[in-house]
């Protein structure tokens, strides 16, 4: 697309302009649900100690320009990206030796490693893996002429707490709302028009996903009657999010389910003899149900183990009979390393997962360089990168955890590195940064309006069920999620207060 | 019912139920917009001065019980209530005697008539009228022995303005959902369960009230885009209830609407030289919009005419070709002095408005008792029962208005008589109190929980499209809202913060 075409979009508004628009996002996203509870920062947990405010979640009041070309091709990749982590998942061998290199550096992937050992010890007793994925784009463009749309090229990917699916429907309606009634100016009608804005079905499909699950599980072997867990955060601000997915759950598909705080987990559920995972809800103790598949919300983060009865609890879900999404090993197919290894410029490993040429040759397209920062040839030449400030100032240094807030980027890298014992080096990843195109939009978050130059990221949702050691038995793209930070911010989490979601607006590029 | 039902019902709850329940309760509500803006006393305008800020509308966590006999018979009838105020409304002659009768003691309704005749001295250019009208209604029982249901009473008849009817049918999707859920503990399983629960679909059926109205307004006269205008309060912290309608008649019927704060009527709309209202929008100047509907959720109260452009503003509209909900004449037939007309004992007047004698009786049926305070037969000996502490105690003293906070209950009503010249006396009514049976329930309200006895009071929501001098066009019944209150207080707004959002939990009578 114009490099023009961004600079103009989103027009400027004038008072009523943006006071009607204002008015019609703020109704119209909490009569949907559209929503998170308020930071502490903004309602003192005092003043409101039962927790019933509630506040539009951060969102754009624009949907945001995206190449329609890189839209379509990361939707149309998902599923190829659900067959590759699943293939990995399943490669107990070929994730050892990535794992291996981590534990004695990274406490937490070796917490895991040694939880799937112990699990494996016994013995698993469920076949089943579902993967609630989200894999994470940016448009990267040519850094000497940022009008030029190079392609989709991938941030991360996901395999454990994929969030935002629930809220990402619904700014999509939101979008298309304001569109509806003329919220946004008419000189925008050449380019914010129903054929261009995108629908996420991302709640709906992420349901049917935990639903496909929940019915592949079989019946109760214990005449209990039959539930998913969400294991949660608690307290949770982003609750809606994973509420809008429950309702969907219960609503298209009449499954039920419970939220179960990590913390909670040895309090209200136990194993019975042949490991059937069995929850006890609190206020009903008198009716115990069979969980038929834990979709973890929690547990992604060293912060959800402060004690060593979180490991337990871990240990607990992991041995049981009900599918896990993700099961440990599927959560390690989303280190930071696995990404890096299979993008590290001329690796063989691709192949060994996705031996169709075709789609894997589109699935490398979407990789940024990566480099180890290990004793390996690559690792090496990546050191020098890193410790020299130009060249440092192309990349992005990242560990192997989930979630943002704790990468280090460009000009930063070089001291962080020095003052890091070179021991610990391996445990990051040293990664081309993607020159995104300059986009503007205006963000509501906490009721102040932050205009300016934004940062996109689109994340495609896919949802896999597969057999461990056999085969894929559902396989498909979930819908998608646009979330947009202010290009000062280099983080992306929206509910860590960094961003907003969004949705998108295609144009031709 | 038996009086043990309502004795035991709801069931105490323990420390983990009632938190479980709570928790379903409130994020449930933000999820589906039912929600209210938060107090000023709960959240102060400064600290959240763009309004972002929602808090759960004031709900009963349990559906309250009602006798499955009274409630259909108050569904069944409305059509026939309907009937009635439209042919009150079309009697412009009758209607005048009851009037002139309040012109010089109630300033308010003066106005409104001195508005009928200016814009009847021009000529009305609309021969069209709607209805969204609610008759609100309190079981009543024998004085002697609460437990003995007699039947529905009728407590008011809303013309105008009848709200609620959007947030209604989410709370009676609340209930149904925490029943689905097995919030509710088990011990209530024979009287919550779902042929007793009653869905409101009040949102959708008021919506298609409106749809009715444009679509019968016809094609525009001038070309231009038609929609429905919402005359509204401003601010209104109840809005998420009108935008429920507002959205419905979008999705459900494709219509356009746009909220007008009524004290900005001059401002953005002007009539053409036909009488076509013509609505600016003030962010989008260059599109004027034909309005076909105006539907007033302002303008029922003296409080929304401070200043004399106040009445220039409601004549403009209703001089307009636009077809009003409700036109002048039916916001005068809800003048309380017609309902006491229509019950004053032994009153030929209901049989004029409805000839089939089988619908009139049961009506009638519905009617307590009123009185005039004026200086007929009736009057005199109603001045007596006023009068005295101990027959006072069975009435209650309304005048004209709408809205709660205006009534006087019981034993305050001698001394209020007493300050009042009684030259103003026949500005009210007297009621007879209804006896509601005895039934608790308990009330989530800006995060505290008030549990205790509690009285009901159903309301039926009615649309009636007809035509001034002609016939009736389109009459249904359109789903119905239950509102609660402590029964300490005497006056039932939700809004105006003495009561809650309910829905019906059926049981035999």
């Amino acid at each position: 697309m114009a490099s023009t075409q961004y600079e103009s979009y989103p027009p400027e508004l004038n008072a009523v302009e943006e006071q009607y628009l204002l008015e019609n996002v703020k109704d119209w996203s909490i009569a949907h649900g559209l929503a998170v509870r308020p930071a502490p920062s903004f309602v003192e947990p005092s003043q409101d100690p039962t927790g019933v405010l509630a506040i539009t979640a951060p969102v754009t009041l624009f949907p945001s320009l995206f190449p329609r070309r890189c839209f379509e091709e990361g939707l149309a990749i998902q599923k190829a990206y659900n067959e590759l982590y699943s293939a990995i998942a399943r490669d107990e061998e070929w994730l050892k030796e990535i794992v291996e290199e981590l534990i004695d550096i990274d406490d937490f992937v070796g917490k895991l490693w040694q939880t799937h050992l112990a699990v494996k010890k016994e013995g698993y007793v469920q076949d089943l893996s579902l993967g609630l994925f989200r894999s994470d784009y940016m448009v990267h463009t040519d850094p000497s002429n940022t009008s030029a749309t190079v392609g989709l090229k991938q941030v991360e990917f996901n395999t454990i707490a994929s969030s935002f699916g629930g809220l990402s429907s619904q700014v999509s309606n939101l979008h298309k709302h304001l569109l509806t009634i003329d919220a946004y100016p008419s000189s925008t009608a050449s380019v914010i028009k129903a054929d261009a804005l995108r629908q996420s079905k991302s709640a709906s499909s992420l349901a049917k996903g935990l639903a496909v699950a929940h019915k592949a599980y079989g019946i109760s072997r214990t005449s209990r009657p039959l539930c998913v867990l969400f294991v949660v955060q608690d307290p949770e601000r982003n609750v809606f999010d994973q509420r809008h997915l429950e309702y969907a759950l219960l609503e298209d598909s009449g499954v039920r389910s419970f939220r179960l705080p990590f913390q909670q987990t040895l309090a209200h559920t136990k194993l019975d003899s042949d490991r059937t995972l069995v929850y006890t809800p609190p206020h009903s103790p008198s009716t115990s149900y069979e969980v038929t598949t834990i979709y973890f919300r929690a547990g992604y983060s060293p912060d959800d183990y402060p004690n060593a009865e979180d490991w337990d609890s871990r240990l607990h879900l992991e041995k049981s009979r009900a599918i896990k999404c993700p099961s440990l090993l599927t959560h390690l197919a989303g280190c930071k390393k696995v990404q890096q290894v299979l993008a590290t410029p001329h690796s063989p490993h691709l192949k060994r997962f996705l031996p169709d040429e075709e789609v894997a040759s589109r699935v490398l397209a979407t990789f940024a360089p990566i480099y180890p920062l290990d004793q390996s040839q690559a690792g090496k030449e990546a050191q020098k990168l890193a410790q020299n400030l130009d060249s440092a100032s192309r990349y992005v240094l990242k560990p192997q955890r989930e979630g943002g807030g704790n990468n280090i980027y460009r000009k930063a890298i070089p001291p962080f590195l020095e003052k890091l014992p070179e021991t610990h080096w391996p445990a990051y990843i040293l990664m081309e940064m993607i020159e995104p195109p300059p986009l503007k939009n205006a963000i509501l978050r906490n009721g102040d309006l932050q205009r300016g130059g934004v940062i996109g990221e689109l994340g495609v949702y896919g949802v896999c069920l597969w057999k461990d050691g056999g085969d894929i038995l559902e396989n498909f793209e979930a819908g998608y999620l646009l979330r947009t930070k202010g290009d000062q911010s280099e983080e992306g989490g929206v509910a860590a207060g960094f961003g907003a979601v969004d949705s998108c607006c295609l144009v031709e590029s």
